[in-house]
């Protein structure tokens, strides 16, 4: 397959542009029987967003999710489920300008010797954080079809913001308050220290790095094809989608170099009766199969390319370097916008997986449904 | 595709179990042309053949790959390439014992909640390290094709066991004397240092965590297929393909959550006429496309499983806790054996997307090769 | 993948339904460079659009498409094409009362079967003719692409409809004039015959069966993957996602059973200083490759199962045998509007794997265009 | 996937070459809990052999299966299923001699373009029918699948050869006899005349084409993923991957070109308490889905190219006319030997595809098999 498709059996198909007609996307493989209308996709697409808080963009987009096929009276029909949002807000006037003057740390340039410079550089085209509005609609539907067939709940949130880190939090507090604020940190007194520091960076022109946290409960064991579709490697490969992403790790991490295998293994034992891994050092995952215990993965986002500080790039017309101010709409720090954007890829790779191993019928039956 | 084939274009599928008749690799998709034979593949298993130093486990394996197909005077034939290594030194007697008695740290419960009980569980099965003798050998073919069409080489080593750090080190020096010792770090003091660690971690019953770091060079501009496959989703993905990976990160990585836009961009420049990313906080990689500076990717490694010293765990018959000693042979680290395995992953997938992207053709023309 | 994707590098995803909001196709994969419009894709289509002629069905629908990505400044950028065309002239009604009562000839009970009911059973649904609106969009990209980079053409024509067939037709017959007529017989005074007989058969309630030739000239040597993705094999997997096709045949096809091998063979012999298979019996393909001759490959199609004469089928309420009279607006027969179709798969195939072989880059040179 | 996977979910990887080391394939898929062993396997492997006939090749092969990976215990364990039979019988002396003359009707001239001359030509490497080993193996292991959890049987029988056609033959005779003569056509009168037919063929120097029936009783409504991955279209595919397949139809076939829908079309009824169609003009598929009747496809093999009365062709060195004999060994028709081929092409289609619609899991229960 070309770059757009992702998933085996529950599958996402990518489209639409930046400063296009529109960001899309098509599902096919999801199960028969789902309830769905737009209604269950609206909430999560309203938390990504723009145009929403002080420390985020303000360009301005509704964001209306239209359900163009695959649902006939209130149900998935098991045919391809295709959506998509219209751009309204456009102004891609501040792009033309930079057409030879690639801003730094962003993808133009490189697009550019890809695409021959036919690619559709407004507002970053494909490379724009907009695309993942396409990811998000195709989450929503993943993470309801996770959440009424097994129960499986998918929450992320911002763990730091340059140098401010929240301590631990219970699964509770991470379900209830994520999106309390506009940080989507769920420890407030962590979150203001973050939105001071953001604002601190916006008034600067510059902005900053971020990391988000992912956990996901009641995974039943034994989730992910190992060999290469581990439930790790696969979940790795569909966070890299995100722009801005430089890194994932499960469980301990990186932290796990510094570590004994007598402290980092997992010793299984009873708990209420299941068999379960006591601590969980490996986020979830053994072997590229889940075990029992919550997924847990941590996304580390670099801080946004575009800044309004002068920098220093090439003209690729003179081929002489100069300074560049990039002007337009952009976020100072990403994790927050980025926070439904991680669920929904998270949630795409598990009912991925949850169909591959069976777990979830082509035909749902909504009477056995949780909750 | 179910669990063990990878790549779009050059696509590897693994075969074989640690205590089975043998390990194996079928490619899929390697051009015509190649000058190949068993000599080409051989020196990097032996890089990765168990039993050659005092670090790794003494299991004995002679590891000689046989081509089975398409191979046909010297070259490539653009039909499927199977290879495989036959296992000898198989010793599965203390595996029996372990069957109701799942390891910490191992995929065994997991695994047999996943195959009801009908996996080889000898050895680890699927889930051991001799796995990887499959993907070297595949690795090999990879690496070798993208050496002569394009010039590419791709270089790991062990850049941290538990505390020790290497310091920063030239492409040079990594080319050079990456394999120059059994710990594959190039810098010899910090391997005497890294060696003195491991003994002390394995003569204490214990194992300990590594990082392995590996560069490409030469890539050229534009490699990636942004969305869902962009260079570092894909490599990422292949990089936790191998067991005991729990991070991948490129470039800054997670030291970008601490970063500001202003110092983390890498603004282009002209080198040789070239033109590049003047710094390379990106790890060679923007928007999921090859910047050509050198691809940065470091993969954290958990310290193995399996430890001389007592454990707790669950007897499954018995339904409760007892003491485990995990007896059978082991390496009381991973990055060392890691390294060529590393190298392989990055390969074949840089194999995949060279082709994917039209650099390498359906048939070579060896007049034309690089070196 | 699950069944609405199709390819490998020229990757077509259908969605949509016949009485839903819309048909449509997502394409990924198309390099980058082809000059593309709305005016490119709308003759092809309105050569499918129904209600234009006495033989065709009456539902009249304007079939507009829209593009809604991957198209900037006039070019494709190589990023996904999305493209509808919006339903309008639903008419339902007469689909509710056929819920409990299946047609005879239809998929309505085993897709109520597959998809537990929820499928959208209003005009067919997914399983409508209406579908193939959007295999044409695709089609109409896939046909320019081969036209200016290779100088492939593909071209259909009606060659039998009931007992009436077509003579012997030259390439240039079948290019100037298989849309001169109605029926898309290049052969007037067959197409003559033909109308006769299809008005004959409507007038009596009935329908009947057709057979569409396709053949594709200039198509280089050795397109195809074989052995699974034999150039026969991947045209034939595409044309039988063509509703009502019952077989296809490439060259002597069946009549090749009763050949003897000394008249079935095509010698190589020179034409123009090229070599080539003197004769085609084969039909252009030999071990699933292009041999440089024209691809020939024929489809045959049921009569629509849709007819106005009275038939017995089976009340699912009642479980009794009851008459049903097929209301709705039909086509006595298939192969005329199905002449673009069979032309648009055709040519997504041959994309397809010219892309593949490499004979297509990712990214076009418009300046070396053919024509 | 390159050309050499097929499936998606029970998916079948070929390797090896006529004249090289081995023939071989692996599976990955393949439920964990089958019971299987070479046993299972050699069976329709000797079906397929060559060297047991007056009316076949006198090449003598042993084709001993041997099982590399994938089954511990006697039963599969979810893990890949490699497969080989070692090639020794092989006389690779008359294809030096032919290297500059291409045999008519053989792949030798199209594959040396699409592989640059690479390709293993010996024994027509790739393109030999002695791949099919490979898809033989892989379809014992389906067949045993579908018998065992589903009750599925295929079964194919030669129907014509030349002009001899078999009568309508019952599902039991077709059970019963269609391996009891070396023409694998059930009724022995006509059986006694294809033979007699054959010889006469032979005698002469020639070759000549046939007809396989294939059918699959006991399976479910509503297998298939419409549009592209119809059952049709995937059987069709699977079977083009056959050399010498040049046609493939489903029930009526090419005959429904000239019928009328009232007599096409198959009512639906009650039989035995369960809807089904009560004609099968559809030859068991609809709209791409199963109906419950049996699948019916016929398949047109073509005369084998290979005969040794004197042919023209053109000599490449020269770019002169010559006349060429072919000896070697081969087969002067193909339908007999194929029979076991189109049983287990069929077989990995509704195998994969069963496992799709979710009615074969991931792991199976010995205990509920049937029969």
């Amino acid at each position: 397959m070309p770059g757009n498709v992702l998933g085996e059996r529950f599958v996402v198909v990518s489209f639409g542009e930046s400063h296009g007609r529109c960001v899309g996307v098509v599902i096919d493989g999801c199960p028969a029987g789902l309830p769905l209308s737009e209604e269950d996709v609206q909430p999560l697409l309203d938390l990504r967003r723009p145009g929403q808080s002080a420390i985020a963009t303000p360009r301005r987009e509704e964001d209306r999710v239209e359900i163009l096929s695959g649902v006939f009276r209130g149900h998935t029909t098991g045919a391809p489920i295709a959506m998509v949002v219209w751009n309204r807000d456009v102004d891609s006037r501040s792009y033309e300008r930079l057409l030879n003057v690639p801003r730094p740390g962003h993808a133009d340039y490189f697009a550019r010797v890809r695409y021959g410079g036919f690619n559709d550089y407004r507002g970053g085209g494909r490379f724009s954080g907009r695309i993942t509005a396409g990811f998000v609609m195709a989450g929503a539907v993943a993470l309801k079809l996770l959440r009424v067939t097994l129960g499986i709940e998918v929450m992320a949130y911002v763990k730091q913001v340059g140098e401010v880190v929240a301590p631990e939090l219970t699964v509770d507090e991470i379900r209830e308050k994520r999106y309390s604020n506009e940080v989507r940190c769920p420890d407030e007194e962590t979150a203001a220290r973050m939105v001071e520091l953001i604002k601190q960076v916006r008034a600067s022109g510059d902005s900053i790095g971020s990391l988000v946290e992912c956990i996901a409960v009641n995974v039943p064991v034994g989730l992910g094809e190992p060999v290469f579709s581990s439930l790790d490697a696969d979940i790795a490969r569909a966070l890299f989608a995100i722009p801005a992403v430089k890194g994932v790790e499960f469980g301990r991490g990186f932290r796990a170099v510094g570590s004994r295998g007598s402290e980092n293994n997992d010793p299984l034992t009873l708990v209420d009766g299941k068999v379960l891994p006591r601590t969980n050092n490996a986020g979830g995952i053994v072997g590229g199969l889940s075990t029992g215990r919550e997924i847990l993965v941590r996304v580390a986002f670099k801080p946004p390319a575009s800044i309004s500080k002068p920098q220093r790039t090439l003209n690729l017309s003179t081929m002489r370097e100069e300074e560049v101010v990039v002007t337009g709409r952009h976020d100072p720090v990403i994790g927050p916008r980025a926070v439904p954007v991680v669920e929904s890829m998270v949630g795409i790779v598990l009912a991925d997986h949850a169909i591959r191993a069976g777990l979830i019928p082509p035909v749902l039956d909504p009477t056995r449904f949780r909750g």
